[in-house]
């Protein structure tokens, strides 16, 4: 069953219950913003649901509602910010705020965090460049729950890259993929159906193949993007293992197994190497290479021909990255953004419990 | 049959030919350096045994033995390289030399350019960066082999993507990675052989998957990492976009499936929309964002923890990206480069066609 919200009260809902938690104004709307972004576009295991996971953060004492967002440590076009154990969401849209004005008189800028937790979706940071006619980068770190090639222990998060290039007439190029196969959402949605996951997905215990959707639950882990050796795991891993040490060794944050878990009922892991979740954040001028023209002139023309690719047997064209989201993001701003019944009962809950009006 | 060859053996020979088709002794030297580091580090395809198809595109007028490799548009942290035509080896160590110029000061450094050929390997480039304790980066587009996700053309090369890491007492973390399953080097193999490739490695001409060694040679495309839809390779695809966008687009060489072919005998694409082969190279001193102490004692942190994660049933310990192939480097500087009988009597052809001395 389906209910159905205007971008409207979900954001008056989010905002009142960042506000609730203690977070201004101003960082209550940034941090509604960037969350249901992930809603609008069709990434709803990122959104409004996980919002009651945030406020059991605060809960924890693992998020601060007033953080001191400073940059500890500069050049003309790198920073290092310490999130002071601020909501990722607000975090990394300040922090993609420097990198963009690093950009602005240094060509690039580049802004690694530390003392952050859960930034949202990597693609709307990267996507904060675009106004600018630049290119945004976003990664992060996250909970370990995936296991390097050749290993049965879960060392990495999924650790996403999102790559996000204007274009002139055409729609941008917006890239955001976690370093996994699957995300471990899909995992869920087989096991709810009681139905076996195809091999490459994850792994038991043991680090043998696995296509039990409870295998993770259960010990097991996610496997790097390529599923096994033979198609390209140790590629996966090592993209993944870039994106930890560009987010948190490159900042001081803790990487690796020792990344702070998203669920605040799972404990901190003990003798964390650095202070919190890090993250990655670029910005390329598009002009500190090129004219604007002649790029936006060769973009127009790259996605148009991808576009127009020859189609394989059985589908009817080639996506673009970021199309698929666009056009759900354009369907959800003209008939809402559908909510499953246990996420609007959960929220629901929450709004009680922290005496803000409910959703309508 | 094996031969095996001293690296000096092989660095004496190579550094002839490319004298000898008009390089001066510099950019010879480089761009036997450059080459043969693929051979030492286990790379085979990449290395010596492509030297007779570099000097194939010099005889078809392709490559420029004298570039002037210069800058035509730059800012602090940025600039777009000419290559003139220069053998890719040269070229794209030029602009590397330039990223780490600009990191010195602006802290980091990015360079994209065209009109340049196939490279050899993108690690090498990356690890330019690590004697100054900076980590590297280096991409570049390639012919047109594989198929976007959903897509039955060849639209995108191998698309490799390099990133090294400096470490304190740790060897350096060094990922190079197609952002394809395999590179195409493993089907010709399989060829001839005559045994049957995994799905997911290719496709055939209409895009359906394909078992056949061959299908790629007969109309078909290799896959990007991933290797179908329900494994991901829309991620692998969006990967090979980025190379191909910031090595070729934002440069102005010419991309996607107009990126000139390596084989000479390939005639080069109509209406190519800029200007020869593309790559980006960057540069990022560890000291732009933290204390190279701090960042050493994490990085080595890292490495020790991931070498030490528990491995999977089946297999006895977990890889550092860059760990094979410096174990490989390792063992041919002990022991010489083995090199396949067809490989040394094709190098030995082209010796006696330059007037060159044949190999030892």
């Amino acid at each position: 069953m389906h209910n159905c919200y205007t971008y409207q009260d979900l954001f008056k809902f989010t905002l009142a219950v960042f506000k609730q938690i203690g977070c201004n104004d101003t960082d209550a709307r940034v941090a509604a913003q960037v969350l249901l972004s992930a809603d609008m576009r069709g990434v709803d295991s990122h959104g409004i649901a996980r919002l009651t996971g945030y406020v059991r953060l605060w809960e924890a004492g693992r998020v601060n509602p007033g953080p001191d967002i400073r940059i500890i440590h500069e050049t003309p076009s790198t920073a290092v910010v310490d999130g002071d154990r601020g909501l990722g969401l607000v975090v990394a849209h300040a922090a993609m705020k420097i990198a963009i004005a690093k950009a602005e008189t240094a060509g690039t800028g580049w802004v690694s965090v530390k003392n952050s937790n859960h930034f949202g979706i990597a693609g709307i940071h990267a996507m904060m460049a675009l106004e600018k006619d630049m290119i945004g980068v976003a990664m992060t770190n996250a909970s370990a729950l995936v296991a390097p090639t050749f290993g049965a222990e879960r060392m990495l998060g999924t650790n996403p890259i999102a790559v996000a290039i204007p274009a002139g007439k055409q729609a941008p190029f917006v890239a955001d993929l976690a370093t996994t196969t699957v995300a471990n959402g899909k995992l869920e949605v087989a096991s709810r159906k009681n139905s076996a996951i195809p091999t490459g997905w994850a792994q038991d215990g043991a680090g043998n193949p696995s296509e039990d959707p409870d295998c993770v639950k259960n010990g097991g882990a996610l496997l790097p993007l390529g599923g096994d050796r033979t198609h390209g795991s140790h590629k996966g891993y090592a993209l993944s293992s870039v994106v930890d040490i560009f987010s948190a060794v490159l900042s001081g944050a803790s990487y690796g197994p020792w990344a702070p878990p998203f669920p605040a009922y799972i404990p901190m892991p003990e003798n964390m190497p650095g202070e919190g979740l890090g993250h990655f954040l670029g910005a390329m001028r598009v002009d500190a290479f090129r004219t604007k023209e002649s790029f936006f002139e060769n973009m127009d023309n790259w996605i148009d021909r991808f576009k127009n690719a020859k189609p394989a047997a059985g589908h009817d064209r080639v996506l673009i990255p970021g199309m698929p989201e666009a056009e759900k993001e354009a369907y959800h701003k003209a008939h809402g953004v559908p909510l499953l019944q246990p996420v609007v009962d959960d929220l629901n809950t929450l709004a009680e419990k922290l005496g803000v009006p409910a959703l309508p």
